[in-house]
């Protein structure tokens, strides 16, 4: 994949492909671009960032930029899939599926030490719901997958007879889903009142009857 | 208060102050801005829109704009005080701590049918988790506020002895408001599969031991 999406530029280690690293210096660049993007995003959303602007935060001109990222959304789409590419690997539970609502817990546990992100999302995620947005489509379907994550960890652990009595895992996928979106806003006015992994944590405990694994 | 801060223009029923009618007149044209204003904040956010863009949706020249609002702080601080305006009548629940909670609920039927207001609040409040935008105090301000609505009522519930054993109120606060801003999100991306308004029922029934009262 990521062969076939050199544009995104993101994901895996660098690695020298040239005897002069052209190409490991190419990647390097893109990652300084979408670091500095995803910065200049969290803090006044896609629409009001400009190209230049993000040249001029790594030093860049507009043209040489251009070079990287041919349009404003191709950047926008490597930034998002960076982000896409780290939840993935975090989320991964091989299987299990109270583990995989504890690895929900593990990438709330990496937002708190990346509040950059969180802001990127969080801005990114509201500008988006207007359907003419670069990034609508996107937004939309990562919601699918997630709400079908969960709904499927919750189905699983049903199947396994450890889902609470009553709890419907549709219904309970979109409340946990809501409160990790819901958490982020208030954590973002308020650093150190808001204890997202502790509320996430109580929430995903109260689905399940065995101990939650993270 | 309307008296204090003519500059809002939004709060309560028009009056006819003047024989000519002057003022009323001038606070429906206040009216008819903030109106287009809470429509295309809604849609790209504040940061990205012109008082230019809104004079043009009222059919107004830019000048005549700036006569009822003479920057583009004092409108969008006109927008959010209507808005909160009507939800302060919604939520008024007269010392019933049950009947504050089911307030809420009548907030969420109210967004229901006016997804323009919810597109506005959700990308304004992302929007102004920056610290130098215009609207971030307000923000921090009224989530401060509702946190302290919902944790009252939770804790008016517990001195009634009708809250479910083992809730703590701050914390519970934190999650309902919480689970209503990313149901918030999740209807804006899908109307159809989204109910905002029995999620939330269902959590706030969870938390005490009387039927709500809506």
């Amino acid at each position: 994949m990521t062969g076939a999406r050199p544009d995104t530029g993101v994901a895996g280690p660098v690695r020298r492909r040239t005897a002069g690293g052209g190409y490991a210096k190419g990647r390097a660049r893109r990652r300084e671009i979408t670091a500095a993007a995803t910065e200049l995003y969290g803090e006044v959303g896609y629409r009001s960032a400009s190209l230049r602007e993000v040249a001029a935060r790594v030093g860049l001109s507009h043209t040489a930029l251009l070079h990287h990222f041919r349009t404003k959304e191709a950047l926008l789409l490597a930034v998002l899939e960076q982000r896409d590419e780290e939840d993935r690997a975090a989320a991964d539970a091989a299987g299990d599926p109270v583990a995989a609502l504890g690895s929900l817990v593990r990438v709330v546990e990496a937002n708190v030490r990346r509040p950059t992100i969180v802001e990127l999302f969080c801005i990114l995620s509201a500008e988006a719901t207007a359907p003419d947005h670069p990034a609508h489509v996107w937004f939309r379907d990562r919601y699918r997958t997630v709400l079908a994550f969960v709904g499927d960890a919750l189905r699983g652990a049903q199947a396994a007879g450890v889902l609470r009595p009553g709890v419907d895992p549709a219904d309970a996928a979109r409340r946990v889903v809501a409160l990790m979106d819901g958490l982020q806003v208030q954590f973002l006015y308020d650093r150190a009142g808001t204890d997202m992994v502790g509320a996430l944590r109580a929430e995903l405990q109260a689905l399940v009857t065995v101990p939650l694994t993270e």
